[in-house]
This record gives C-alpha cells, structure tokens and sequence, in this order.
C-alpha cells in the first residue's frame, strides 16, 4: 500500500514546504529514472523557473570544492537557501559513490537552507542531460534561491553540463598545469566568470595575461558580456565576495541582455530532446524481427550491410512499423 | 565537375591499395559528416574486419602519447602496419586544433605503413559514438593491422570510445594523483591491461598493490579475463615488449572465449543507434508548428508544460506525423 506521503502531489508539496527529507526522495526518484517521474514533474514544473544556476567547472585540482564551499556560506550570509549538486565521473559499471556528500555535509549537516547531492554522470534515464535539468527544477520548485552545479570531470559531458546554467564560473590555478591544457579548449569558451583560485602561488600575474590574451581573440558585438578575471584563494575566503559580485553582475546582465530566457530555452530543450531521444533508444530494442537494432548490428559488424542502410531500416521500423519491403 | 578520385568506390579502392592521401580524404569525410558518407560506407564495409583495434585511455599525464609512440614503433619492428587515432577534447565552438599531428607525425612522417590522426571530440554526425567506428573502419579497409585509439580526456564519453576496441590498455602513473583519482572509478573499469607508466618514479609498488587490490574486489567467473598489470617507462621503451605481449594475449583470450565477436557486435550497435539518434535529433528541429523541439522547449522553460508530456508530443509528431489531438 502507498503511503500518501510517496504520493507525487503530497511529495512536491513538502519539498516546496521546505522538507529536506521529501526533496532528497525526489532527487532519488530522478536519479533512479523512476516510473513515478512523469507525476512528479507535471507537480514541479508550475512550482520552479526562480533559482539562480551556477555551474562551476574547471580541471580536478583547481579547488572547486572549495570554493563550493565558500560560495554556499557566502550566500548563506545573504539569507539565501543554496543547493548544490555535484557531478560525479564515478563508474558507470557500479553505480555512484557518494563519499563527497557524506564528507561535505559535515560543514552543514544542521542546516535545513543547504541541500548537496552528489549525482553519478552515469545511468540516468536519458542521461545526464535529461537528469541534470530535473534535479535543477527539483531544488528550484524547493525554493532553493541558488543552485550550484559543481562538475568534476573535465570531459565533453562535463563542459555541456555546466553550460546548462544560467552563469559558468570556470576555475583554473596559476601556472596551468598539463591537465588544464589539456581540458583548456573546451572548458574556458563556456566561462561567463574566470576564477584563478590558490591565487597566493606564483605566476598569477601571467595566468591572468593569458587568460586576457586569450578573451581578446574572441569577438565580441556590442552589449556581450566580457568574463571578468577573478583571483580567489577559496581556503581563506580571499576574493569570494568579488566572486559573488561579478555572478550577481552577470545575473543583472543576463536580464537586460534577454540572454537568460534563451540559455533556459536551450536547457529544456536538451532536456526534451534527451527524454524522447532515451525513448526511441529504448524502443530500437524493443522492435519486432530483423528490424531490431541488434540483429541490424550484427550484420553490420559482418560486414554485410553498411551502417547507414541499418539505420536506414531502423528508422523505417521505428516511425511506421511496417516492415522494410512492404513500403510503396 | 567531380573528378574520378573523388568518386565513393573509387577513393575506397586507392585507401584499400595503400595511398594514404585517399584515407586522409576519407577519414575528412567522415569529419565533415559528408553527405557522401553513405555510398564510402556502402564501399568500405565489406572491406574491413580484420584488424586489432586497441584503445589507450588514462588521465592527462600519464604519458599516453609516448606509450602510443613506443606501441607504433614495436609493431612496426614486427612488420605491421599502424594507423593511429587521437580524440582530443577540443573545443566545441571552434573546432579541431590538430597540432599533435602535426608534431607526432615528424616521427614517421616517411613510413606510408603508419597513419596518425587527431579528431575532435565534438562537432560530428551522430556524434564521436559514430564517426570513431566509422574511421576505425576507413582504417582497418585501408589494410592497417593495429589500430590505436587514444583518448586524451577523462570524461564519460572518453570511456565509452575506449572501450568500443577489442583491447583498452588503462594507463596510471605511480602515486596516483589527483586527477587520476577523479578519473579512477570510470576508467579503471574497462581495464583489459594495465599499464604503470613512468615506473622509475617512487610508490610503483603501492600502485601495484592497490590495482591488485581493486582486482580482487571484482568477481570474475571461470574462463573470464584478469587485467595483468604492466610497468613501463615509455621514454626509454622498457617493458613496452611485455605490454605487446599481454595485448597479444588478450587478443587470443578474445577469439577463444568469443568475446572478440560480442564486443565488434556492440560497437556496431552503438554506431548504428548513433545514427539513427541522430537523424531523428535533427528530424525534431525541422517538425513544422507547435509539435517541434523549439517551441515544445518553450514551453517548459516557461512552466506551461512539463518536459514528459513535451517529450511525449513530440514523440508523437516524429512517429506518425499526426498532430496531436488527431490520435483515435
């Protein structure tokens, strides 16, 4: 027998009261792909659309839990509720370790206004680009005010995650060490702000010179924001309010410029997209006969038939139903 | 007017005979997303099937380029023949910077039997999921009998293209750091070797220790394969002989347990559903009225609909072209 309290309305209404415990069950039910989800987001769509989003990404060693951290006290310090969701590249085979929830909770395991999760980047329904979105709207419609979306991978994934938020910060160290490089191209396009963080080592001076350099190749039209460079060293809380000020800038900026409602629009629609896209993943299985995906790729792993003729078939399958050979 | 060279099974033919310019021009096609890819395809299929394909996979540092360098240079000494392919996480926006070709390719710039390539990590039809086994295939047609494919970052999408190869060597440096720490969970897992890299450097003891004692954790059944782990040092080539030999052995583990013929199966799979996803991804954006991912999108982004009941119109619209409301 169902509790009412494992009711969707009855669940949307206690995360939206406030209830960590109903939240927390919520996130659950996105990070299982559970069958209850369609429920769930009819209750939470009309509750959410008021959360700031902030992704923070940035190669491993630059500090982001850290400046996590910070950012959540900082915002606490301005009364406002601040969830965090952090991406973790944990094993696709496994499933998700949650240990930095556990760690990180301790600084406010008593504060019912802070809510962390950490999400496996593995697993969900859609995936992570369906997930990501609902968890947003999960903590949003629980009248977070802000909401950190914290990637630890430095992977495409990663870079199209962090870009679902309304303001990226990208954090980088003084010096820009082989993994930096390495993840560079990718992930300082999508900076809205530049964090330089362990700002107390050497070569800061010329990290910001080429982050300069690097911001003057890229053309700007008129009324486009600039990322600032910010120099934070998050340990001490050095520099986190100059933080907060240029998001808080970026955040006005997103408004008068219209560029926030077309950066949500891109988010649903990844998020659109990759549900019916997971449908149809899972429907090429389901098919009936040779026009199944998995006898069209043993065929193709053959060598007996090119892969855009197997898609080909597929497709045909997948859209009508009627079986290759009996189209007009 | 189209010159013969460019003609489908005319290009294959001279790739198939050895000339590395008509391969380059192909595996540019598949980049490009050609819409001239169908008919190659159609070409090169029944061409392929013969070669090894090993993947490289390890965090930034590990020194995967001069394990590949050290790879390309023992099989040629054996006489084979090598085409190597790099995915670089370059950047979504701008495309491919190809600047490790041109630096590795000075090591074998006269040999015709070795041919590198960079690709991007964005920007393909269907995405790296297709166009890595199609360049695989444009390869092994080509007659290469090893194909290496390296994967520079740490992201999800870097272990799922690693382990699309019959082989995947897992590269660590001793010590572990950080970076490696992060990647570890998702790219120890589809470990078929592993390789200590850097062996001269402190704790390759420890390292060993620890990659053993992750291998017991992991249940294994009579006749499945256990990861061997290999020290090298790359730079000076030790221990790149026992590296071959293990990927030798696993090679021979693969054709006596049939799991060469099921991991091929699942590569084609991946392609094959890569291609499909992506033709019914393009077909979304191009539905007429309110039934596309635009103005569905809107719609959630805005509260009036939640993103199941968009995916589900959607869904509908791709399917059977009916507008909704017209369903019996």
């Amino acid at each position: 027998m169902a509790t009412s309290a494992s009711d969707a309305p009855e669940l949307v209404a206690r995360a939206h009261d406030g209830d960590p415990r109903s939240l927390a069950r919520l996130v659950s039910l996105i990070e299982d792909g559970s069958p209850r989800l369609r429920s769930v987001m009819k209750e939470l769509s009309p509750l959410a659309g008021h959360a700031r989003v902030i992704g923070l990404t940035g190669a491993p060693g630059a500090g982001k839990s850290t400046v996590t951290s910070a950012l959540v006290r900082a915002y606490r310090d301005q009364g406002l509720r601040v969830g965090v969701l952090a991406i973790d590249p944990t094993s696709p085979y496994t499933g998700g370790a949650l240990l930095g929830d556990r760690i990180r909770m301790q600084d406010h395991a008593t504060d019912r206004d802070v809510f962390i999760r950490s999400m496996a980047s593995r697993g969900h329904l859609g995936g992570l680009a369906a997930a990501t979105p609902q968890v947003i709207r999960a903590l949003d419609a629980a009248r977070f005010d802000v909401i950190l979306i914290e990637t630890v991978g430095v992977g495409q994934v990663e870079v199209e995650i962090a870009s679902m938020a309304d303001s990226v910060a990208v954090l980088v160290v003084p010096g820009m060490g082989d993994s930096v490089q390495a993840a560079k191209a990718g992930i300082l396009e999508i900076a809205d702000v530049f964090v330089i963080n362990k700002a107390d080592r050497p070569q800061v001076q010329q990290t910001i010179r080429d982050l300069r350099n690097m911001l003057a190749l890229t053309e700007r039209a008129p009324g486009d924001w600039t990322p600032p460079i910010v120099t934070t060293i998050a340990t001490t809380g050095d520099g986190i309010s100059e933080l907060v000020g240029k998001l808080e800038a970026h955040w006005s900026w997103l408004d008068s410029s219209g560029e926030r409602g077309r950066r949500r629009a891109a988010r649903a629609r990844e998020e659109v997209a990759a549900l019916a896209l997971s449908a149809l993943r899972s429907k090429m299985g389901r098919l009936p006969g040779d026009s199944a995906l998995g006898p069209l790729a043993d065929r193709v792993a053959e060598g007996q038939i090119d892969p855009y003729s197997a898609a080909d078939e597929l497709l045909d399958a997948l859209t009508d139903g009627a079986p290759p050979g009996q189209h007009s």
